[in-house]
């Protein structure tokens, strides 16, 4: 039976299903120190794109012929840790094997009663932890300002900007369908949404839609809409670089307008980051977040798909916006 | 007699000579509290190619049939001001205008027997402002890194290097003649240079140049050469925008890499900035600088042409590359 997924080829530009096969791996046997977890939710993530490239980046790429690795949630059915129980639920990053030894390094336990299982691989995993860490530590934001969010109806840009609206933004969010842009507003309680499949002039929607200009932009996706947004931009802006999915895929370098002159117009940034960087900010973020949501101030999206045999559709989805909020399968 | 320099045309990309207008205009004589001064030295640099267009900037544009103002040093001649005596020299923002009312606001005293008068323009000034409080607020640098300076032979880039040395980095330099590369090794000490009109590839001289990487880039040219160095950039690498003199003209808007994948694998910064954002920092910085320069540990290059008529072409050198150093006109 086929129990595990590998990294077959590494993707030319999009990635495809004969980019991943299936195996049959034996879990093994635990041994001192060790667990045995079954997989109950797996997080499909823009981000492993990365790592299924071997460019340098932040983190090491996946080997060929070995399994993929991502964020999941498991059981645990066998243990030889006395951290864990069997029964427990954990959460950390884990292998794409039905069933697997895992160290226990890394890996939290999480209780079903205070939230879904899937919740703890979005809004209170390292969705939730990008979005809150991203946006406080680099956007550093102050009530009254305006922020403009892409990937708006993506699983990290809807948490932004409910944390925007919470701590008194004005928040404009991007996304690519009516659809999503209904869900912004009525959910999520954006104070605008722009389809940017169905605007001709982005550069003028955006000025429209931030009379006082731009301070702070979570940027999902980079490309033409980042470009786009570089117009509107105040003295002292600040600009989020979480990712920058329109142009994962691209096979040559993807080149946009020059950013240096209006950086330097507006003595504004720009930061990149990845949500470790940030480590030592996780127990505040997931309290603060943890204690929003049973508020009610905040609330989530997902796309739950079904099934092991679908991760890879599930993943390749993602390049098609055919997510809403966090996508995960469940097993 | 042709005593005032004005606007004369928005340039559309490169400057001319055209684009200025000598007229006659009566200096006025002061009223209380102002004082008459005699231009001595005025600075011509390359954001005033910002201030000739009236796109949204950090300042004003120039009006069109008013005078250019710049840093300037000048001799007051008659005082209506307590604070300004006959004989005084003072550095700030003034008039393209051989005499002039001023009302002493933003003005300076300096002192000829401290530094020679033309680096209250540069090292001392502005220039050196530049260089010290961007490299120290954006760059925060560290002993031991790598930093790459472009236009490092230029006003701002040449102290820039020196600072850096001073403080333990292994310094880079870029640069445009075989003779600036000289000045950089010989006269700044700077650990390297690449001449970058006869480099073929620059994205591999960058990175034999640098083989730990590059933690900071401070950067004053933007376009090809700031792209290339992006490929050698390392995590938490900060780049410093100071100016893209290299786009500067460009009638479309200029492209280059899209910086975003970059910053993200690199959880790098990129920050823009104008010297007047760090005027909390600047009575710090000038005694610093001062007291590196008296210790013989800063030294500086500059280019000093003699002539008011000559200040516009003077101004458009300054994009041919054609100074090393601070270019100043001395009256």
């Amino acid at each position: 039976m086929n129990n595990t997924i590998l990294l077959n080829n590494r993707p030319e530009g999009k990635p495809e299903e004969s980019d991943f096969k299936f195996a049959e791996q034996e879990p093994g046997s635990p041994e001192e120190g060790e667990i045995l977890v079954e997989l109950e939710y797996v997080s499909v993530d823009p981000y492993l794109r990365g790592r299924m490239s071997d460019a340098k980046s932040y983190i090491p790429p996946f080997e060929l012929n070995k399994p993929i690795v991502s964020g999941c949630v498991a059981k645990v059915v066998e243990s030889k840790n006395e951290k864990f129980n069997i029964g427990d639920h954990v959460s950390g990053l884990m292998k794409w094997q039905l069933k697997q030894v895992h160290s226990g390094k890394g890996l939290q336990k999480v209780d079903p009663d205070q939230a879904p299982l899937s919740a703890y691989l979005g809004i209170l995993g390292l969705t939730g932890l990008t979005a809150y860490t991203g946006l406080m530590e680099i956007g550093k934001p102050e009530s009254g300002e305006t922020m403009v969010v892409s990937g708006a109806a993506g699983a990290v840009g809807s948490v932004v900007g409910q944390i925007g609206k919470i701590l008194g933004l004005r928040v404009i969010g991007i996304a690519g369908t009516d659809e999503k842009i209904d869900i912004l507003k009525d959910k999520f309680a954006f104070d605008e949404g722009i389809n940017y499949k169905t605007t001709g002039n982005m550069k003028k929607a955006i000025a429209e839609a931030c009379p006082d200009g731009v301070d702070i932009y979570f940027d999902n996706v980079g490309g033409e809409i980042s470009d786009a947004i570089l117009f509107s931009i105040n003295k002292f802006a600040r600009i989020i670089v979480c990712g920058a999915i329109s142009v994962y895929n691209e096979t040559s370098l993807p080149k946009g307008l020059s950013v240096q002159p209006f950086l330097v117009r507006n003595s504004a940034l720009m930061q990149g980051f990845i949500v470790s960087n940030y480590e030592d900010k996780f127990p505040v973020a997931i309290q603060q977040l943890a204690s929003w949501l049973q508020e009610g101030k905040l609330t989530y999206e997902e796309t739950i798909v079904e099934g092991f045999e679908n991760i890879p559709q599930a993943f390749l989805d993602l390049f098609e916006g055919k997510n809403k909020g966090k996508m995960v399968v469940k097993i």
